[in-house]
């Protein structure tokens, strides 16, 4: 099975410098090195790093060289690969393979796609007669679950691609103008992102588009990640301050809303990036379409209030106290207020269901409420 | 009548380093030399600039060393006063005084508080005989300015107060928590600020509070500004990045929202700094009471409809796409974003008049609407 599946696609997105990428790959005639893109970097800097150990899977995750949930669990999926290359024939071997799965879980214990993967990995190589079978089946089971995110993902994008079509419709092909928060792009996932993707297909398809990038502090993930994607992509972009969307829909300069998702109660309680809420109140305010696009592994099956029962990680005050940006051809950090003054520092807001006017999913598009979403399992 | 006048302050706020400051002052000593408080180094360093001349002037209100709408004003009139002291008695005195006030009126031109300020002094000094008179004209112009200015925020002080108390009251002497955005403080006047002024008088009376600072993207007044104040002052206070406030105020972690204001029309629109209707908004969502604080002079008494007919600035991209702040000791800028990603800067939004809940002047608290608005000016 080939890992660059180009005939897999139904329409092409992440490019750099104008050649095809996905975020993580088995390196051309080495299947023993995994290559991934170096996301501290950017968008200063396009670089790959090679990962040989499950020590370079673990470092690579634990630092963010890779991030965003579902790059975390391929990545984690091919850091086990690595992991079972490095073990040899012994009599502890399922001590060993055990070991690796807790090491590796290590890395970032509240991401629920490292788990997942690693147990996926764990499990489906325990069918493994011998170590090299188990090599085999990790590598299998790698691949396929990187095939698995690319395809939620292009469905993704299929399933939202109408909702764009039908506002550009409307206005007789005038530019639809999307706003969107944070980064739920290619560089999050394997390939096209989820938020992004209905905005990749309806680019390919000739449908004019423009798209509003959220700065999204204290991280910057809009100003660094999605206006990078959107500028390697050639897509039309303007990076604008967190606090400017308000502003934008009352003056109609926004067309609709795609966010991506943390975590999607059963009740459609959207959680994502910190400041989402706001922009839903701002769309909502303004008669806007406001869209949640997200696969349904995001989805918290059991819980039924998201904005009451979804913890809010809470994060370093640095984030918040020094932005890193390049100065000097180096990534530097400059302070932006008082040494002394406390901050404080969430992560992510809970927009309410009924500021959702959809939720887009690889099973297709659904009201954000319970029975709607519970009819996408079928 | 003295510049600095202890005894005409009913509350003390704006101390830097233990000591009281106004924003600019007369030097003492040198009736001949303004002095002002050098803000483009703020929160990073304090230091103090001499003006000598009005050059001096037209560089510190152009270059920012001073900033917001009541300092420019009072700044200008400080200015003229310097430009008087430069005349010789000639022939060509009246041309030169025009051209003067042309001069300095061409440092922010789309400052209204500083043609506002030029033309006071213009009119004043009309009246005096010789040149000496109308150098004696212009400081008592520029003192009784600078002297209106700071009454003018004590009394939104006294006239916001009971606000807060009253929240403060129902918490039974609990914590009362304010978010406030951007920078409506002492230093974008000369004394108390118009946001901030009833908080450092609930402050200095004893009831519990604590700030949430919006660090205000692009410019950081909040981060930069605003902290700085608090921390001085001794005020119990968090920096927020701006994305925060709706999770906060869902969390009930919030009492009330003060803001200030740039301009606001007769029938109740807030214009203020980018972002501060998002947080009307979420303060609505969430049943939370949103102020706006500012003089009288703010009120464009001519307009009716604050959100169609307020014109947005819009600004220099450098202030999305660079960062500036403290490293190795000095003010250093870095790039937050890929170098051709387009930005779109507006300064300012508008916040329709039915998401607040009153305004706080000078001459009392009234509900945002055009009857209530007009009868403040009785």
């Amino acid at each position: 099975m080939p890992i660059f599946p180009y005939f897999y696609q139904k329409f092409t997105s992440m490019n750099i410098n104008g050649k095809h990428y996905h975020t993580i790959w088995l390196k051309k005639n080495d299947p023993k090195t995994i290559q991934i893109i170096d996301q501290r970097l950017l968008p200063f800097e396009f670089k790959t790093q090679d990962l040989k150990t499950i020590q370079d899977a673990y470092t690579a995750i634990k630092e963010m060289w890779v991030r965003g949930a579902p790059l975390i669990g391929v990545a984690a999926a091919y850091g086990m690969y690595l992991g079972f290359l490095g073990l040899n024939d012994s009599e502890n071997l399922n001590q060993e393979i055990k070991d690796l799965g807790l090491f590796l879980e290590s890395s970032r214990p509240t991401a629920v796609n490292l788990k997942f993967a690693i147990d996926l990995v764990l499990e489906k190589t325990n069918a493994g007669k011998s170590l090299s079978d188990k090599i085999q089946i990790a590598l299998e089971t790698a691949n396929q679950l990187k095939l698995d995110e690319i395809e939620n993902c292009r469905l993704i994008g299929e399933n939202g691609f109408p909702l764009i079509e039908k506002i550009s419709k409307a206005k007789k092909g005038d530019t639809v103008n999307i706003l969107t928060h944070c980064n739920a792009g290619w560089l999050a996932c394997v390939d096209y992102g989820t938020a992004t993707a209905p905005i990749y297909l309806a680019h390919e398809k000739g449908i004019k588009i423009h798209v509003w990038v959220d700065e999204t502090r204290p991280r910057n993930q809009g100003a660094r990640l999605t206006a990078f994607e959107m500028d390697q992509q050639g897509i039309p972009h303007t990076v604008i301050a967190d606090n400017t969307g308000g502003l934008l829909m009352q003056k109609g300069m926004v067309d609709m809303v795609i966010v991506g998702s943390d975590r999607t109660s059963s009740n459609g309680d959207v959680a994502n990036k910190i400041g989402t809420y706001l922009k839903a109140l701002a769309a909502h305010d303004n008669k806007i379409p406001f869209y949640a696009a997200l696969p349904l592994s995001t989805i918290d099956w059991n819980m039924n209030d998201g904005i009451n029962e979804i913890p809010i990680e809470q994060r370093d005050e640095d984030e918040v106290k020094y932005v890193e940006g390049w100065n000097n051809n180096q990534i530097t950090k400059v302070r932006v207020m008082p040494e002394n003054s406390p901050v404080l520092n969430y992560g992510f807001d809970v927009t309410p269901a009924k500021y959702v006017s959809a939720i887009i999913t690889e099973n297709g598009v659904c009201n954000a409420n319970k029975e709607d979403i519970e009819n996408l399992k079928k």
